[in-house]
Parts: structure tokens; sequence; C-alpha cells
């Protein structure tokens, strides 16, 4: 009996990747990642000077990405019957080899995999490798520390409607926001309303070539990379030197 | 001149530690980490193994850590002078070698090396590198994904006041509740005003000897390790097939 091994990819740097998926990638025979059909894949291009030149590969290829609505019963169906399909397809496969599924960031945090994930428990072995999330490597090429003391950090998904944006933005301190794509003029939007625009950053293919780091205001409303996020960072509290009420510590920031 | 590297050293297993940061460590000649005074330290604890014997070591002993309320004028003084002093002598170190400082998860995520960095910026090169944020690697051993679809995830500190903490659990879908330790009764009590008690996980030391997960109402109510942290799992949007309005597929959870 083989096993399933998913693998977190971290942010996207492959010098990024834990010693122990790096490990499995590197002795990988069999591996599968899911990708937009035609496309390359942004998983395997992360891997692409860590897998052994003869590993039989399985690209897992979306039906459907942002073609049409994601809260659409076709889309659900579509989807569903291809993580059903791929669940299925691996855990034969995995009856008698390891297989590693490629996963970006972590995979237990809006990730593809956790699809699987749920229809495989109980019927093969699985291992699931953390990664390092997405955003806190977006949070790192900001060069500012993200959460102090007792920020409350939200993370938000630009899908949801602007008015619920808008009042968790109004609420936390700390502010990352994903999937935000075409959702990025109702992201806009919201912080505008929530009065944090000005302390929005967006970060696009962070750690990875390419990257590129602009304060969100100076950033044309068009549709940026679904993968690239929008983050606030927390002020909160932290020690600096008192004296008579007056902050004199290089604690600026 | 010498540059300080801050090596993240994600949730405390080492096979979890990044390619870059465990070259870093495995290559240290001088090794600077946290403390409280007559501990061994956490993060020395995790690198034990990849040290190099002969690296010269400088233990950050903290003056004071939970002796005295976090937000007295007092605590604060003393930790802004400590900071101060090691900012100095990290910096004066640093004109002639790299010095390697140890941070447990992700250095900008709620990290005490974030108050060296904003002294040092700017008076010294400083590198640093992300790791798994010490939740992701808590999430990941509850065998369970955090976050699906459009889940809204907050970070709580169990420092802030009850009623703070029962509207962002009333607001969010995930929760994860950091700086637990003597917080915990309130923590708890939060939770079970937000009604989301029956849903909270308790994980101590987690991906690290001793680890323990156990549900919160489980659990007596008395004081936990500082640096466990209370987890509730987001359920949000996922595909199933539909078919007159049933669900047939097996992402049950």
């Amino acid at each position: 009996m083989g096993k399933i091994i998913c693998a977190g990819l971290g942010p996207g740097d492959p010098d990024l990747i834990s010693v122990r998926a790096d490990r499995a990638l590197r002795t990988a025979a069999h591996v599968a990642y899911f990708r937009k059909a035609g496309r390359r894949g942004q998983a395997r291009q992360i891997v692409q000077d860590l897998l052994p030149a003869d590993a039989a590969e399985y690209p897992m290829e979306y039906p459907v990405t942002t073609e049409i609505p994601f809260d659409s019963l076709e889309y659900n169906d579509l989807l569903a019957t291809f993580y059903d399909d791929w669940a299925a397809r691996l855990e034969e496969l995995a009856k008698d080899r390891d297989i590693v599924v490629l996963c970006e960031g972590d995979p237990f945090f809006y990730g593809s995999f956790m699809h699987l994930y749920v229809r495989l428990r109980g019927r093969v072995e699985i291992e699931v490798i953390p990664g390092i999330p997405g955003m806190t490597g977006c949070w790192n090429v900001t060069g500012t520390p993200v959460t102090w003391g007792d920020d409350v950090m939200s993370v938000l998904m630009g899908t949801l409607p602007e008015s619920d944006l808008t009042r968790h933005m109004q609420g936390a301190d700390a502010l990352v926001i994903m999937k935000t794509g075409r959702n990025l003029p109702k992201i806009r939007s919201a912080l505008a309303r929530a009065g944090r625009l000005q302390d929005a950053w967006l970060i696009e293919r962070g750690t990875m070539p390419g990257e590129r780091v602009i304060r969100l205001q100076e950033v044309e409303d068009r549709d940026c990379p679904y993968f690239a996020i929008v983050m606030v960072h927390g002020q909160g509290r932290r020690p600096e030197l008192q004296i008579s009420g007056a902050r004199i510590s290089g604690a600026a920031q």
C-alpha cells in the first residue's frame, strides 16, 4: 500500500519550502497537481528544479475556474465531479505507490487539496506537510511586521459581499484580503468605506520572480492576479520608553 | 560588515523549518535567542540538533514575562529598555560578523524579534526568513482544514477583554486564539457566549514532543501553556454533488 503525501509548497520561493516537503519532492516518483487547463500550473512551476526528471506527472486540470459564477449550481457540480473523480483515481494509484500532491501555501488554509482530503480520508493513508501560507510570504516581503501585541487580524476573501468586507475591515486591526483578481474594485471600495484604504498594500507574486509590492491607492482599478493579496498592517501595542508620556524610542513605524 | 539574519523556526518540529532557515542555522557561528530567565528557551530547544557545536550563543533573557501586568508602565519600560539594550548590542556584534536570531513561528507575526527589527532597521543589514506560523502547525495537527471558500478567519489574543473576544468570535467563521495561558477561563467564557464553545479545540505543543489536541470542553479550567492555541474550524462553501438539493458527496465533515 502506498500513501498520498500532500506537500505544502509555501508562498512561491522554493527556498521557503520546509525541509520535510523538500525531501518528499526530491525523491518523488509520482506527482499530482492542480492547474488551469492549458497552463503550466503555478505549483508545478515552483518545484521545477526539485522534482526528479523521471517523475510521472498527473496534472489535475480544473474543468472551470472563473468562467462561470462560483456560487452557481453548475459550478458546484462541475467541481464536485472533478474532485470525486480525482479522489477515486488517486486512491487507485496509491494502492501500490506513493503519490506526492503539490499544494501552494499551506494545504489546510483555503487550499484545493482539502477537497480531495475530505473525500480520501479513511480510504487511504494521507500525510499532509504544512507550508508557509501565501499571506505570510506576502507580509514578509512588505518589510513590515503584520501584527503586534493585542492586534486582531482578519483574513477575508475578496469574493465576499462589499458590506461584509466593510464591516470586517472596520472591526479588525490587521487585514489580509485574498482571492482578489476581478474583486479588486470592490475590495478598494470596502477599504475606503472602512477608512483603511490609505494603509493598504497590494502584493503580487510575493517571494517569486516578478514580485510587486505597491500601495493599493497607487494601483489602477484593473484586474490584478487572483492570487495577489491586499494587506493592512496592525499597529498594536509595543514597548517604547515613556518619559512624561512622550515616546522617545526608535519604534516609530 | 556582518548582518542580522532572523530565522523563522516554524511551529516547533525542526523538519518544518524552511530550507533557507535550515541552511542558515547549520552554518551559524553566532546565535541569539529570547528566553525566560533560568529556562533553556523553546527556540533554542527547537534547533538543538541543527546548530554547530561551537556556535557562540547570546541568550536574551526577558527582564519580566507574566509577573507584572503587560499593560503597566513598569512592564512597558522594562521591556523597552531590554529591547533597546539588545538592539545596541546586536548592532555592535554585527559590525564584523553575521548573527542568526532565532524566532519561533514567523518573525513578523506577533513575534518578539519585531521589537529588535524596528529598532535596528536602517542601522544594520537585516535578513528575515519567514517561518510556518505556530497556528498553521496547530491546525494541521488537528487533521481538519481550517478555512474553506469564503470563510472569514479571525486571529485573536487571549489578552483582549472578554467583550471584544465575544464580539469577534460571533463575527468570524474560523477562529484562532493565541496567548492563552491564564486567559483560558476568559476565552472559554467568551466562546460560550458566542455559541462557539462546542466546536473549539485546544492545541498544546503542536508538532512537538508532548503534543496534545483536545476539545476545549473536555479541558479543566486550569492554566494551559501561554503558547497553546485555541481554534474553531471554518465550515465554509465547498463543492458537493447536489441532486434535488440533497448532498450526496463524501465531504461530510
